[in-house]
């Protein structure tokens, strides 16, 4: 193998889990072979081994990639506003498209497959849950910073509700995979637009807030 | 093998399926073999066969099982409320209650097992998405029943709605299992609470629900 600069290293090691993203999009996280990898990335196996030594490496590369590059485009879309409104507004839009991107099934399936994986794999569990600190702590952030500007009532909780709307956003996911043709995407998010804007009910409440026990976690935030 | 009376019959493919169930969840979808599920249920693998042919056919008929007896819960939990409102407010506490199960991991990692075999057969892809159709349609008459009575404003979708709180469920149970300690299901459940009563935000809104391209479905019903 020829010596490379550092830098090359890092670009060839991107190009590598490059190639795999679009693999296990393609084929699946099972079905996807090393050497469909190597294929993909124009390299021998003894190449790719120098920079992963196994395909729990690529995914667990894959997965912290596929956050690093979320939080990048969240933070770089929002970096500008103005105000925490229009940096919301900038994020709702980024999300929404990319609710409808074509390849939006193809990566909930990936997810799906990473997730039954974790289950009996604890380091995969590990990579998995850390990557995504960084999406919450931004939204956490954006939140707390509405809730500043007066966007947020000063009730809201910027931990819980990050922890919310990320979960959403998975469930929307979700479902337009498992329920298929049966699920409203367009509906439901509509539907969360209303509900975010309060503007579902007539004023009217179902009174539970109080009945749910403090959890002691992120709550000293408000 | 004895003659049974269908009854008989009835009551032993439940037994069967509840034996199924408390393996799955303990062990887990892959690691639950024919043997243990005979051995929970007190069946011979000869005897298991007269009921199901195959493992995917418990799968199956656990999946369905589920579904059906959750349906079932929740109508009755719905059925006497005088008003729509009311019968919001039992089944919110109902979902609370079941969000917070000791068992709730369990249920998660079946389901999250069961998605990613749906990946790879159509079969079970296909009662899966069958599996949720009742739910959805008992929530989307509530909501539309909610509407009727003035407690949801005319411009909601039952039927989205319905949609968007289903994945929402969906989202939560996977946050939890996923992001795990950092996961502030209870932060979650309060936001949700104060999302769905409008508290959320001062007044403003995002401004974006007129961007949505209306979908063509399930908007007649509005």
């Amino acid at each position: 193998m020829p010596k490379l600069k550092p830098e090359e290293v890092e670009l060839r090691r991107q190009e590598i889990i490059d190639a795999a993203r679009c693999c296990f999009l393609r084929s699946g996280f099972h079905q996807t072979t090393t050497d469909e990898i190597c294929h993909e990335a124009s390299i021998t196996p003894g190449g790719l081994y120098h920079y992963f030594g196994s395909k729990e490496e690529i995914i667990s590369a894959v997965i912290e990639d596929a956050a690093r590059s979320t939080v990048e485009r969240l933070t770089s879309t929002t970096a500008t506003a103005q105000d925490a409104r229009s940096a919301f507004q900038e994020a709702a839009s980024y999300v929404l498209q990319s609710m409808r991107d074509a390849d939006l099934d193809s990566r909930t399936r990936f997810d799906i497959e990473t997730w039954a994986e974790t289950l009996r794999n604890e380091k995969l569990a590990a990579i998995t849950q850390r990557s995504w600190v960084p999406r919450r702590q931004w939204l956490e952030s954006l939140i707390a910073r509405a809730r500043e500007e007066g966007m947020y009532r000063a009730e809201v909780d910027p931990r819980g509700l990050a922890d919310l709307i990320l979960a959403i956003l998975v469930g929307l996911r979700v479902g337009k995979l498992m329920w298929r043709d049966d699920f409203d995407l367009e509906g439901a998010l509509q539907s969360l637009l209303l509900l975010h804007a309060g503007r579902l009910t007539n004023g009217t409440d179902l009174g539970r807030a109080p009945e749910v026990a403090p959890s002691g976690r992120g709550r000293g935030s408000g």
